[in-house]
């Protein structure tokens, strides 16, 4: 989908948690909460908290208060996207909620563009979230088991992300869309998200290079969410079978966000506010400050669930692609 | 939201299990499969199987194949959304997945609407499901428990309703859609989704009337998706203290789709499916036979999920609205 007058994303917000805040990216985060409660009596709330406390943020960055947003789209991991419904209550904007596991972020921000861009909405807010705790117990284990990771499994990444598109203003532009197909090759192992979700990314991005005549070298980032150590060499590998060459150009969200030499984090981080947050704080930054003057950013779903798991059925992926570019 | 040329849906199919084609609706479905398990081994692949048996149904009707869709927005009620992940695995459609609780079906048609009038779509397909056996053992009792229900619990509809909407062509067209805001008057009884619904149903559809101009006198019928017995009284209630008699044109899908009396449904059907199989076979037929020329189908959920249920959480509701018209 190319954008007829590019929707202009006016600002973004990130808070994360306690390790993602000792992590490389720690200047690029707005707001940082050595609490994993955030106060609150449970995770849920804290990840409810995170939301609103973000998207309050963007606002206020941007100069506007929830009455000025037409349409909020907003989507997380927890079972019926409680985190969005939760946390998003009360601010009486219209809602949108969405689910696309980890790609939730870049899924929403296609969506926001689209509604601009039709004439639809001024203004719209994108928020999205994950957070390690409140994932942990749904998917995995209680945190108090201990439980051992594999090597290939991810770490959640505690943190929010909210933008604001508006049909008017300053700041990078979302100049095209590429909505993804669910791409399943059969991959079953839950603690591997990255070789599931990897040809999902394939898929999607060689459609955005097909549908708009834009390579990788139109590129200066080309940024999947959260495929990890195990997913990006895959997906750099099936490039290199293309005899297209991305890994200069290659960064994922899940490996900026940790140091995997010092934080413990398995194949790196994963999560609908991993992706969300990088791209809110360091790449929309990058943008900003002239480093980069157009990235395309992918971001990565698997779209799995425990039942899913434990009826031994394979692992759906999904990758929703969109082009930021600085300047117009 | 008003669309400058509105989409046409073109064709719409659904597929009921045995208890809905024993119901009032029986002659307006597609299809009605005796088996809960649609032939498969579990619910939960039952329920897939229904989302891409209906979509191929309502493509067959269209005289389009897979490849003709331009987008697919689809929503359920399983945790991360599975049925409609694994279902449309393999259709090969760009894929949006939306979560809206029972409001789904209703969420997918404003944003499809929005893909084609904002010209980002020539076609787009909307598919939602719900599964009685898949629901109750997520959110209530495992069915051997055979637990009691309590009169205002609802019925979780088994069915999938697909739809084809597409720029131009001849059927009923979506003039308008008013995307819903969440309304959480604190009602905590999880077992009482009527309750926690009728006051987002009010404030979506006092939006649609303020913003649109029309009135209730200006639709042949106000569909709500599935507040049922307890939810459609209060909804009428609401409307009686502004002094307006909306009952006259009020039905509910939940209480279109079962009998009450013969059918030990409790306070009527809920559910992803429901709205969307009512919609795609009784109310399209009526559009289509000049029964009606106007209708506004307004699709209820309650955002809750078992974690908010019992961390002691109230139920969040949401309601999206749009406008079906038999011609523009």
């Amino acid at each position: 989908m190319r954008f007829i007058k590019p929707p202009v994303i006016i600002s973004g917000a990130c808070i994360v948690g306690k390790k993602e805040g000792e992590g490389p990216l720690a200047e690029t985060f707005d707001m940082t909460e050595p609490d994993s409660f955030f106060g609150e009596g449970t995770w849920e709330r804290a990840e409810s908290i995170m939301q609103r406390r973000t998207l309050d943020a963007a606002l206020k960055k941007a100069e506007l208060s929830a009455g000025d947003i037409d349409l909020i789209f907003a989507g997380d991991l927890l079972n019926q996207c409680a985190a969005s419904s939760f946390g998003l209550r009360g601010t009486d904007i219209p809602f949108f909620g969405v689910y696309g596991a980890c790609s939730t972020s870049a899924e929403c921000l296609a969506l926001a563009a689209m509604a601009i861009d039709g004439g639809h909405a001024e203004r719209a807010a994108v928020v999205t979230s994950s957070h390690f705790c409140t994932a942990e117990r749904q998917f995995r284990f209680p945190l108090e088991y201990g439980g051992l990771r594999t090597p290939t499994a991810q770490w959640t990444v505690t943190g929010a992300g909210a933008f604001i598109l508006s049909r008017d203003g300053a700041g990078p532009y979302i100049t095209h869309a590429t909505c993804g197909k669910i791409v399943d090759l059969g991959v079953t192992d839950a603690n591997n998200m990255g070789t599931a979700m990897a040809p999902a990314a394939y898929d999607t991005l060689r459609a955005h290079f097909d549908d708009t005549g834009l390579g990788p070298n139109n590129y200066d980032l080309i940024v999947t969410g959260d495929l990890g150590f195990v997913g990006s060499a895959i997906l750099e590998d099936f490039f290199g079978r293309d005899g297209m060459d991305i890994k200069i150009r290659h960064r994922d969200c899940g490996l900026l966000i940790f140091s995997r030499e010092g934080q413990d984090v398995g194949a790196g981080g994963s999560g609908c506010g991993c992706g969300a947050v990088v791209l809110a704080g360091y790449l929309l930054d990058g943008l900003r400050k002239g480093k980069w003057r157009s990235i395309l950013y992918a971001a990565t779903g698997a779209l799995l669930s425990t039942v899913s798991t434990q009826q031994r059925e394979s692992i759906p992926g999904i990758c929703h692609a969109i082009r930021i570019t600085a300047e117009l």
